[in-house]
């Protein structure tokens, strides 16, 4: 289930509306097939990508491997099958969907390949896709709950915030002395990873200030991806035009003197320095942080006293990032 | 063989004078059965480990999970394997020992099992140990290497330095701002750890600042381990000898102007704050920083410009921990 944790937390974010899940097959009790998660929105759910690839393991059979629409695969499944899961356990981290959307039910689909048993870390309260547990567990799947449900509700939370209000998150890159300033800290890898966000999110919310100084354009050009709107939060109205931001094509930039405007979005990423780290505290849910492993700069990020707890770490390229939460 | 080294970078330090060495093993080219790693000199060896788990998980023989020297486990195997291994791929951090030490060969026992196929991330060259590819691929075993051989080698590196000369890392912790003044900084377990590091060591290198500033005890107590020979390293020679450390049993402690004395040992801790990081860089091999998410402090460790890969991160409790190597 830790694995299957890790493989999700890779897409936090970039599954936006979808909510991010990571699935392990296992074979009989103790043998490690693959480990999967839901990369895109429209695209196959971490159990289908899941049961692909464990399919492939167990028959040998590369047709599947060709398929890459859940509802290839489902019906792929379904035909061929021929009991090859009947050993076989999932670790999901979320209770797999019952409603057909974009992608066909996973419940319905692991119900009737007589998989052995379905291992769930967060259960799926939603009213669209609840009762997934049933479906499974009707035909003789057993289903259970891990003791990771901790770990699988700070996955979860981005989706249940977001699907029910709001999920804001603040971003931030550091060296590993804690300064931010001085040109370029993070590694391409990182900021790719950030554009890639920035993609999917409705809303970038930024400091007037860093607006001033840094003169950003906060697109999504490192992967081709689409510009969000702009919320400047700033006392004084008059910028530069010429500032890149402003010059981007289908987007909308707001200048305004405080978050009330977050109010219309749903998945809003804010960057920003300390000055907006303590303004915008009370309405973000998550912190992540990327830590170059360098010192040498002047200012510091924070100089106030705050604890965060760890959700997940990961090294990308030379640099690592870290999903957090601030303690109350 | 990212998992095996994983797992055996968790064990980096904890082995010596033994390399730190994980193993994965793989049924059918893509099931994965287990990780295992060396843990401590004179325990099984890595391979030894990940074959009993192994054992166990292809033939529900409990009677092979009661065993706990390497002798018992290998006999164990050699008699009652019945060729339960030809269809499993060994992935191991390091080439199997072709010598017999404290415990038996790992190569002869891999060649006697019938294993399928062996593959390596750092080839084994010590006078003592290398022989073991060709041991195991006389019987029939393919054996290859790894793309992660550099990863290897970062993980090997410790063993090569402390067999031939001397290892040496400094470690520090700080928190995510930075900052090293104002109380405990690291949880419980990160400090466990490194009392764990400490019983193994043979030598802790300290400032005399730090000595009188902190008046610590450099001891192992945290995990009932021994006190290593404590250097000082200091212009003035005069101190307290009410400071603790001078007070621990069975530890020699010495008082020094410079780093000559390293030479004497060959697994060397240096703990301390900025002027002793600056003093060691050109003796230290590795730097271990902790790192706990948090901020307020007022003092930074690092005010120069200096840059880090970073070999291995990890979550350790409510900190995370990173292995670096400085950049030349």
């Amino acid at each position: 289930m830790d694995l299957a944790l890790n493989e999700a937390w890779k897409s936090q974010i970039l599954t936006y509306p979808n909510p991010a899940v990571g699935c392990a097959v296992i074979k009989a009790e103790s043998e490690l097939l693959c480990v999967e998660a839901h990369k895109k929105v429209g695209g196959p759910h971490a159990e289908v990508l899941a049961l692909q690839s464990a399919y492939f393991k167990l028959t040998d059979d590369k047709t599947i491997l060709s398929l890459t629409s859940s509802h290839e695969i489902h019906n792929y499944l379904l035909k061929n099958h021929n009991g090859c899961f009947t050993d076989c356990t999932l670790f999901v981290t979320l209770e797999p969907c019952a409603h057909e959307g974009k992608t066909p039910s996973c419940a319905n689909l692991i119900s009737k390949l007589g998989v052995k048993r379905v291992v769930i870390a967060s259960a799926d309260e939603s009213q669209k896709a609840k009762g997934g547990r049933e479906i499974v567990a009707n035909t003789g799947t057993k289903v259970e709950f891990s003791s990771l449900e901790k770990k699988g509700d700070g996955l979860l939370s981005p989706f249940l915030k977001w699907s029910e209000e709001r999920f804001v998150f603040f971003k931030w890159a550091q060296r590993l002395d804690g300064t931010v300033d001085g040109g370029v800290i993070s590694s391409k890898e990182s900021r790719e990873l950030v554009h890639k966000m920035r993609d999917v999110c409705d809303l970038i919310v930024v400091g007037g200030e860093t607006v001033r100084a840094d003169r950003p354009t906060l697109d999504a050009r490192l992967c081709d991806g689409k510009a969000p709107d702009v919320l400047i939060v700033s006392r004084t109205k008059e910028f530069d035009k010429n500032i890149p931001l402003f010059n981007v094509q289908n987007r909308k930039v707001m200048i305004e003197e405080n978050f009330d405007r977050l109010k219309d979005y749903n998945c809003i990423l804010i960057e920003g320095g300390s000055n907006m780290f303590e303004l915008s505290k009370n309405h973000v849910d998550y912190h992540l942080c990327f830590v170059s492993p360098k010192s040498g700069g002047k200012i510091r990020f924070n100089k106030n006293d705050d604890h965060f707890d760890i959700l997940h770490v990961e090294k990308i390229s030379d640099d690592i990032l870290m999903w957090m939460k601030l303690k109350g």
